[in-house]
């Protein structure tokens, strides 16, 4: 039997918030996805101005960081042509996200959930990101 | 050029507050989504507890019933074997829902965006979803 | 070889122009979409105040009557339960409707294309259909 | 409380016309769609002779466009191998265009739709679609 530790809302909200405020401190309305360790979404919020095509990438790119226990950024990197990974970014019915902006949220060691933004360039994206999962653990 | 009106941010977590209370009232998890009036998603929670599967479906109702300014439990009888919608719930890939718990959100006349629970039956995912509305309107 | 006869575009605005008359004149604003007899689109109009669900409806209305070169009030009432066709409104990933509002258009007996009407009740987009078709057929 | 403003029908209708008129000025048949502001299809012609695949393609153009508020050829510069977008045109269920010939519709620096071009060259594309703003932008 396994026992696993997963994000709850409360944990989901933290992860927005911290997300949010780094987002409009740079200006840019941002989609923001949480998902559990599974990849399944927990919290979303467009923030208003985000856009509308960011709201699948933003679920995306967490579900792929979750799931997958890997930053989609990484990804981008190793799906280059010539690199082993190529291809990987139509996989999962293009599911599967390659671009900056997905990370997962480890604890102790464990991935327990995945946060995904998307609206602004992928180095915006994975600076809010980053801050929402600052804020959510240093409020642990 | 059209002029649309359409629930923001602060509406959707309006709404979002009414229908946790009820479901917390009720001792069912439930999640629970907005979309605005063109049926695209503004927020998202799943509660501690509620289903997986869920997420799709109350993201669909919400979908449904904003986009078609329809309940999705009109569409429930409307697309009984011997009415002439039957079949209309395998539309749009499956997304178009006729399984109550998706209404539309209307001010002054106008759908403005779309709530949609799935957790519970479809009479408590639509009682739910009615005291998101109420809550909403309320507090206007 | 084969030679095929299918509407062109002219064809295809006459059609629309039929429908959406009617469509003003029942006060019921409607997606109207038009259809080689390949079932592949070759115009479409979302009247102001048309729903977004039956973008993809009224499309998928026209496929399935060019395509399959029957009504889909027809589909409708063979695939009730207890009929042999029962199920088919989710083949084609739930392209096929058998919901009434889609209509073959049919020159010296061939179906040379489709009309697909949505956002009304069924009897709504089967009369603005049909209403297509005839101003076409007049205008010839 | 958000106020949108999209594209009506007859707005739809400006930018067809010039793109089809560019379109037969340089003697490519095209697939023209217009979207409103989240990127949900108003209006599609496929000029005679116009690809069937170029269908989808200038559908989804116009969504891309109207929903990211971005020029699909801008994606496509950005998304290069060794670009930090790499990989997005997989996005969405593939329907994240990154080749030219989507065009955000512009009004008072607000995007109200979009449009797409697809069936000739990228940048026949790109050429006609620009000609539909322009004739829109220069008849209001």
């Amino acid at each position: 039997m396994l026992t696993i530790r997963r994000l709850d809302q409360a944990d989901a909200q933290m992860l927005i918030a911290g997300a949010r405020e780094k987002a409009r401190a740079i200006g840019v309305p941002m989609c923001i996805a949480i998902t559990d360790e599974s990849g399944q979404l927990i919290a979303f919020e467009r923030m208003d101005g985000g856009k509308v095509t960011s709201t699948t990438i933003a679920i995306d790119k967490a579900f792929t960081a979750a799931a997958a226990k890997k930053a989609t950024h990484e990804y981008g990197t190793a799906s280059q042509p010539g690199n082993p990974t190529f291809g990987i970014h139509s996989a999962i019915g293009g599911r599967l996200m390659v671009v900056g902006g997905g990370l997962p949220v480890t604890v102790d060691g464990e991935v327990v959930g995945g946060i995904g933004l998307s609206s602004g360039t992928p180095a915006q994206d994975m600076e809010c990101a980053q801050a929402g999962i600052d804020h959510f653990l240093g409020a642990r």
